[in-house]
């Protein structure tokens, strides 16, 4: 194959790596320089991949922009909707659908189970973490529920809003 | 009471908040530069406080030039050491005896439920942690077992070795 659709992670996480408090928080711990890092980004790279339960909760303006792949067990559950796409397969067998595409780069954006089922299967190419001046010690942890052992390269980091660490990794394979 | 002795949490992290693969995990996923960083520190703090657990497996070198007090249920059981102390009462009562000994800081050292009593007891005033390069998922966790919901301040981030951050925090009261 020449290329491979690069997958690169993006997420905001506490210092202990938690990315929600609950299901469904609506994240006001992160700031809003965070967030207009993650509106720039997934923009700039055109396609977002998610999980179904993010995708439920996350709001409308979101999707502007961008193509959205979705996945999910059960597709027909959704309602159409321009520019998002519904997917059942495995997290390779999507990579592969974006690679025969042609599509150059995708943001995975989450959530936790998400995110980790991508690190296991080992598609994920760079990671950019914001870590948010947070211990919560518990609630949904951003890296899955499978032991991992991945290791990182810097490729630089950053300050975001006043207390905020933004880190860009290239996963070394 | 005129001063509280200075709590300072020092740990290695991986980006999502492991700070031991398994039970006596010998880090050496940590940079030779963080342990240097290690020892320089808390030689320069002068006091250490850690669990029995972890007293266990460290090195004897470690506590070198450094008084180091062991929180312990029961203290009979450890052969008895200059400049190591084994104590069983809790984090807030040892505070209280540093203070009232006029120690001025100590490094809290881990292991992780030593950390988490700490911060659930809102004696953590300060935070140096290094966050490797690396992402396990599954481990002993650096913060404990209960929710929090702690605010930090960047005081200062670093680059120690080749991939690993160094942040120190603040934690707000």
């Amino acid at each position: 194959m020449p290329f491979k659709t690069k997958i690169s992670m993006l997420l905001l996480q506490s210092l202990d790596g938690i990315i929600a408090k609950t299901q469904g928080d609506n994240l006001n711990w992160g700031s809003v320089e965070d967030k207009e890092h993650f509106r720039s980004k997934t923009k700039q790279i055109g396609t977002m991949i998610m999980g179904s339960n993010l995708y439920k909760v996350m709001p409308e303006h979101t999707f502007d922009q961008r193509k959205t792949f979705v996945l999910t067990s059960n597709p027909a559950r959704f309602e159409p909707k321009k520019d998002i796409e519904f997917f059942s397969g495995s997290p390779l067998e999507l990579v592969e659908k974006l690679t025969e595409s042609g599509i150059k780069e995708a943001a995975l954006v989450g959530g936790g189970l998400v995110y980790g089922s991508f690190l296991k299967a080992n598609l994920v190419d760079e990671i950019w973490v914001t870590i948010a001046p947070k211990i919560f010690a518990d609630g949904i942890f951003g890296y899955g529920k499978e032991k991992l052992d991945i290791n990182l390269e810097i490729i630089g980091t950053y300050t975001l809003g006043e207390n905020e660490i933004l880190a860009h990794y290239r996963i070394k394979k």
